[in-house]
């Protein structure tokens, strides 16, 4: 073990509680060609509380034509189980869909915007400033109708279009967004460019120029270092992160890519290293299943798929070939 | 960023040099049902050479009727066209494999003995004393053929049927090698039950215990955190990682679960961390490209389908439906 004693070892911090933010019906959902009915929606939500999961992004008040899959937000809002201490969040792009989301029992709008001015004008048909400019509409419809405000910034660590973004767009954008008093701000990795360095580098501007935002990490898993990533954040002191169920969503720019780190993963993945979720994992990983039954197509979470670590094995079952 | 002053950060050793042994030849190749023909494995493993891998376990010197698809272990190592520097592996039982792998060009055999006496009675139907007892002429075979050794742990994160392995268990193994003169220590992960807390246990029992042993990292992602596992590994000095190309591989246990790490994702990983690996990604992508043609079904590897992080998207390219 050479070079064991020049590096610092990784914290552990038992017992820290870790608030995941499940985002599956929306991140996941609106990849999917088929609509899937509101009713399935609902229930997988539902289920994902049961599982005890405190914060679901449930769905999106984007315009119904941009995405029709959405387009039944209200409805899956009105028809959710809401247990004590359950934040529901959805996303929230202008004014017109804040009317909309007002009239819920949603507890946080979610604002967006990309680092990158091409994400920008493909994703959203407009600047970075333009898009910034719809934003106090929406606080203001927020809080007469009593919700929080997340602040989100979508291709925080590199951009398809653009590659690397420079870690002072994510904080000018955080800046706006502490200028309007939201101090939710939610680090989106749209393609699944983040890495460690990118990370700490986005973070350590953060810290020095807003250390009063509370960061969410939202990973994607497009090239396979998601859950590396959110060890990354975790040592970097963040405890919230976003993820999705069975692994639900996709890559656009990618056939067969994934998309967000996968809830159980995570939940395992904490659990197993010290921290608290509060969510059960058994329970979990049988609303992924389900969550895989109604979309019709298989997922890719893993733990799904092996069960949790101590899943025991009869010794007649089949063997390795080897060591 | 709640508590981001209480942790220590993560150390980053910026061109710090990493050693992949590649292991898809020997572990992933394995479980194939479909016999590969002995050419389509040597021009994988040649690929595997020229996009810049030093180390790679090319085969098993199992009994052939046990694991027919290596059953021409020594054909393949025959056509290996190895560059200087290229060092190159195999799995060796006992005598007897040792004996076929001692007339090839393989530099280093490798024992290896189940940490777990269910696990080891299961996998080669002897108890782990027995296995043991097998090793020393291995041993002196090696050497008399100018050969070096490397002592293998599988299990050493935990078993399928017994649960949790007592870190003890694998210092009892590791001492035994030590005793033999072997320095190179490789522990397997062969189930995907490694977790951070079981990889820091098991890494502070043996540098308690044996620390002048060269520890290599054999992760499985079964459970989705084999890369989560590789930046523990980092934090705690070690600096020898398995992997497999494309992620090829799966577990015995469950159906559609992954196997090793993936190579590609690891050299991503790694290189996006600021360590150096000597691997060029573009090619290795090429090789699980061509590995994916040869055994006819989809390897798990992300990197190979979303391509390295700064691949470039034009701005008419799909798009993403929101943040």
């Amino acid at each position: 073990m050479a070079g064991a004693g020049n590096v610092l070892p990784m914290p552990v911090r038992t017992g820290s509680v870790i608030e995941i933010c499940e985002v599956g019906p929306r991140d996941g959902f609106q990849i999917e060609k088929r609509f899937i009915p509101t009713e399935r929606k609902i229930e997988i939500v539902n289920g994902l509380i049961d599982a005890g999961l405190k914060k679901i992004q449930v769905t999106s008040f984007v315009s119904p034509r941009a995405v029709p899959q959405l387009a039944d937000a209200a409805e899956v809002l009105a028809g959710i189980e809401k247990k004590p201490g359950v934040i529901l969040t959805a996303l929230v792009p202008n004014a017109r869909g804040a009317e909309r989301a007002a009239e819920t029992q949603l507890d946080i709008m979610g604002l967006f915007c990309s680092a990158s001015e091409a994400h920008s004008r493909k994703n959203v048909n407009a600047s970075i400033d333009e898009t910034l400019a719809r934003f106090p509409p929406v606080v203001e419809i927020a809080r007469a109708a009593g919700k929080r405000v997340q602040g989100g910034v979508a291709t925080a660590f590199g951009c398809p279009f653009e590659g690397d973004v420079p870690p002072q767009s994510v904080v000018r954008i955080a800046r706006f967004y502490r200028d309007l008093g939201i101090v939710d701000l939610n680090l989106g990795d749209t393609t699944g460019m983040a890495t460690p360095t990118t990370v700490r580098a986005v973070l350590a501007a953060l810290r020095e120029a807003v250390p009063e935002m509370k960061v969410t990490l939202h990973f994607h898993n497009t090239r396979g270092v998601g859950l590396a990533n959110v060890m990354v954040g975790l040592s970097e002191g963040v405890y919230r992160y976003d993820s999705s169920i069975g692994g639900l969503g996709g890559c656009p720019f990618a056939a067969g890519a994934t998309g967000n780190i996968c809830t159980e993963d995570l939940v395992y993945l904490l659990e197993e290293s010290g921290y608290e979720t509060g969510v059960d994992l058994e329970r979990l990983i049988d609303v992924a299943k389900r969550t895989e039954a109604v979309l019709g197509h298989e997922l890719p979470g893993q733990v799904m798929k092996a069960g949790p670590r101590l899943t025991r094995h009869g010794v007649d079952a089949v063997s390795t070939a080897a060591g």
